[in-house]
């Protein structure tokens, strides 16, 4: 039994995991406004909640972490810019931690239990209030140099002073076009004034229609052109939005095919995640495993 | 000893290769109009001129292969597409052939003998009339689903209908730019008239500087935007426009930051080739194994 956290800008998980099955499992709020001290505080309860210990606690974090254990930032926790989790964690948790950015984590769970079993190399996209993503590429499990792998949200969608500009301060990131932020903008400059993209979806018809192929079209621009040099087998989408990977697919499918190189790029393979929800919390538990 | 072929648009150079050394080569045009038959032809006359045979003949050409040594295109050789290549060539030589995409063998060349043994994660890139690449990820010299990993020529540096068409027919390339024909448009747009771009080089001055800081800033926009998502350790350049990396480096430094999610990603290792034009025929003798 192994023990992992998915720790989100809202709300924190702990979950005892076997393979890839999900057992006792909490969730506490992460309050990220109290500070890094109340939000490693409850971790470490909801870990201890768990009743249970393992020779490592796995750790998912909205954000990106270096080799030693230090977070780059967390764009949606307050505090945590170049902050040594890892080592603050260890003490609290009194055993080793590991700890990974989200998507990367939830690549991994896909690379063990989902659709990894099928492909080699392959990009999980995680749609959501930002575009993250992570790497299995020939077996491999990529944190990169400074474990920014597969921040594909700030690759290049569109160009010149009119390029929408992202939260990270960067013009034409995927991300400003397909994050949350974005749709709802498009959606606002076509006559909408949804708060959620939920909303949007759920109004069906031509207004949902507008969304899939906005979104779509940004995906199929950052993603077509990435893999032009990567030549992946297969993008996995995951997040709020890929429940409607049905509406979205015929567009994504369409500028997939106008930015590849050649054909044998664009008919690269498209799904949705085998693991969904669960799949933070069991790459979690398995980090450092593979 | 082992034979590498170096299969180029314009000349085809066979040579025994030890280790990293190249020992006796011969070079031959490879009269790309004359039709893959007589080709292949000048292919095996320039190995068996070498009067020496080897367990295997790796050959590095101008194109992606699959994996079943099928060539997709050859850009600058006719007659190529779709083409059984490894089946023709094992043929004609009467031995085992491994086929690999150009930068794809010169990055494996700097994997075993070049800035591969101090970094396990770089991007070779090749400047010249096309701009080509060949990944090693985490220790893996990446080739992809269909031999195409590395095409970098084709992610995106522009958006819009203004931006530069690409040989290969899209628009917005990093090769449209960067690439030759590019760079001898960008220096006419500005009044000159240079056939070739090392007379824009050699022409030093203002005329020169320009030069230098459009290509400086094509590959900092193409491939910061690339290490965004990939998070490598270095780029490694080679090629005709390579030897000028001193008065690009400031340049592509300056829009690699700019264009870079963190100064983590900014300050990603720059550096020439090890081998130079080498590169091609060692890591084609090289070819399977790693």
């Amino acid at each position: 039994m192994r023990i992992g956290v998915d720790f989100g800008g809202t709300n924190i998980k702990a979950a005892l995991v076997n393979g890839a099955a999900v057992g006792a499992h909490v969730t506490v709020p992460t309050n990220a406004a109290s500070g890094p001290e109340s939000v490693l505080d409850a971790i470490a309860q909801a870990v201890g909640s768990l009743g249970a210990t393992a020779g490592q606690v796995g750790v998912a974090i909205p954000g990106e972490v270096n080799d030693a254990g230090v977070c780059y930032r967390l764009p949606n926790v307050p505090g945590f810019a170049a902050y040594p989790l890892r080592d603050a964690l260890q003490r609290r948790l009194g055993c080793p931690v590991a700890i990974e950015n989200d998507a990367t984590a939830a690549a991994l769970a896909e690379q063990k239990f989902g659709w990894g079993t099928k492909y080699r190399s392959f990009l999980l996209v995680t749609l959501g209030t930002g575009i993250g993503g992570g790497f299995v590429l020939d077996g491999i499990l990529r944190r990169g140099r400074g474990g920014f792998a597969g921040e594909i949200g700030h690759v290049l969608v569109d160009s010149g002073p009119g390029a929408w500009v992202c939260g990270c301060g960067l013009r034409g990131c995927l991300e400003a076009y397909a994050g949350t932020a974005g749709l709802l903008r498009m959606d606002r400059q076509a006559g909408g004034d949804a708060a959620e993209v939920r909303d949007i979806v759920n109004a069906g018809g031509q207004r949902a229609q507008r969304l899939f192929e906005f979104l779509g079209r940004a995906l199929g621009v950052g993603l077509g052109r990435l893999n032009n040099a990567l030549d992946l087998d297969a993008l996995i989408f995951t997040g709020g939005v890929a429940a409607s990977l049905d509406g979205i697919m015929p567009h994504l499918r369409r500028h997939l095919a106008e930015h590849s190189y050649s054909p044998a790029l664009a008919d690269i393979a498209l799904h949705t995640s085998a693991l969904g929800e669960h799949a933070g919390v069991i790459g979690a538990a398995w980090l450092g495993s593979a």
